[in-house]
């Protein structure tokens, strides 16, 4: 039976965790100690699309876990390395795959382990009622492939990606894995971008392209520059963004990084917006609307903290 | 003795009546019946950086107010047509001088009025501590020129400009205003885009271009592309938006913009970043950064108000 460590336990972490127990050895490492007792006594329940019970095991301490032949980091992006650098030595013969938002957690995981990264993007979401109870709400495919510059082989992806469908959630092995993965980062990247400057969640607002100054019109532009990005990145989309962006500004969805911004927490903007702007910089490709809002959501970022000489704000 | 009417009487407002009262007839038009008894009961206090107590007259009612010479606009940009129109037949023989903030006011109050408008610009400042007591902080020159289609003769600007400096105020009559509209134009949309996004004062944010995401590499790109309009139009600035940028971000100043987007007010991003955005499209001159951060900050505005479907914010 293969062993499989989850980092990072919140809805993804926990429906990706309750899958693969029914068919391998899986370990959730976890911060909270209480989190760990929750799991190992109680088990998760899955409800929702899928229903049913499983027991994975879900410890806080390293050195009382194994060595894994796969690791399967879903934390938030911002706390890949605070995540991974604790079970990092785990993984000598195992690879670690990120189902992580965005891009450039792999090039995290591969600092720290050293080791094989496989990437992978999803769209499988969920609602986490409590540590030990959480609700599948969207079963789409992962779609995972080797992380380049670590090597990993391509047997090692398929075995990734049977081992998830063994479990029972979807998951597609590819040669290439970027072209998914850059479709899904330019649409995540515009919409997110979008709702921490505006606070608007995913409303009608990002697809109206009548009036001159109406939303539409940015994230339209956004996804062009996005695609063109990729183009110039020798990276052909799986799919449409802008597309994906007129379906999902029915949903009133409330992307991620408003969320954060709500609450004034460091945003993914880096692995969102940012990575785009970061990419295209690297490659010397023009990305000066990505860049300009990553900007923006940095200052916003800022904003939160910055005292400044203080003044009445008056006109 | 010539006649003045100072429309919208708020700290800009309140400065130019006192002054101007010493040396022409001035009625204050304001909106609320106890401003205008406020005034003619007590004058207008200065103090700050000129000290002097000032009577102009005022009122809220048209039909008692005469011909006048000559208007002043000191309201709020969003707020012009409404603030003109009950007072636009009483300049049959007179110009009207917008001192408002931005570009585009004047064509509003050439619409309503249909007579010579003057454009002007100032950087004036002061704190309105009551309808009767206003301290002037900051006296530069004001800037005036001709209103090109509304074809106001030079000798009116150069009137209108004698009048403001025999009132102890300072005043420049140009040919061709526009150069030094521009220039503050560039400035204030700039900073006031970025403000009403990042929810950041003035402070030296605006000015770091160390890191890829420092935001005064985008202060630096918006105020690039206000001057490449600005060129394009055939305009050459007056002095670098920049240099002045670079000012203001030692001071921690709260642009006007930060005022109304932490107030849930109605920006004047139309006469900013949106009239740079605007005058830009008219010309087919690019401007993608300004029409961005235009767009954004009109989502903004209707996040206020936009109920949506409900969802809870969830990860």
């Amino acid at each position: 039976m293969k062993r499989i460590c989850i980092i990072g336990v919140g809805s993804i972490g926990s429906l990706y965790a309750a899958h693969l127990a029914r068919v391998a050895e899986v370990w959730a490492f976890v911060r909270r100690p209480e989190h760990a007792r929750a799991i190992n006594e109680q088990g998760i329940r899955l409800t929702g699309t899928h229903e049913f019970h499983a027991r994975p095991r879900a410890s806080c301490q390293p050195t009382e876990m194994p060595q894994f032949d796969l690791g399967i980091v879903c934390c938030k992006a911002t706390q890949t390395e605070e995540a991974v650098r604790p079970v990092a030595h785990l993984f000598a013969q195992g690879a670690v795959l990120s189902l992580q938002n965005g891009l450039g957690s792999e090039e995290v995981i591969h600092a720290v382990t050293g080791g094989q990264v496989i990437r992978g993007t999803t769209f499988v979401s969920g609602t986490r009622h409590s540590d030990t109870h959480v609700q599948l709400e969207l079963d789409t495919e992962a779609w995972v492939g080797p992380y380049e510059p670590s090597g990993t082989p391509f047997s090692k992806v398929k075995e990734a990606a049977e081992l998830i469908v063994a479990g029972g959630l979807k998951a597609v092995a590819l040669e290439d894995a970027r072209p998914a993965q850059w479709t899904k980062l330019i649409f995540n990247a515009s919409v997110n971008s979008a709702a921490a400057l505006t606070e608007l969640v995913h409303s009608e607002h990002y697809a109206r392209e009548e009036k001159f100054d109406d939303l539409g019109h940015l994230l339209h532009d956004l996804i062009k520059e996005g695609q063109s990005v990729a183009a110039g990145l020798g990276i052909t989309l799986r799919d449409d963004p802008w597309e994906m962006n007129k379906i999902g500004a029915r949903t009133d969805h409330p992307p991620s990084m408003l969320y954060d911004i709500r609450n004034k927490l460091k945003t993914e903007v880096d692995y969102l917006g940012g990575a785009i702007a970061r990419e295209a910089h690297r490659a010397g490709l023009p990305a000066p609307l990505h860049t300009a809002l990553y900007r923006l959501i940095r200052g916003k970022e800022s904003s939160w903290t910055y005292a400044g000489k203080k003044h009445e704000v008056a006109r």
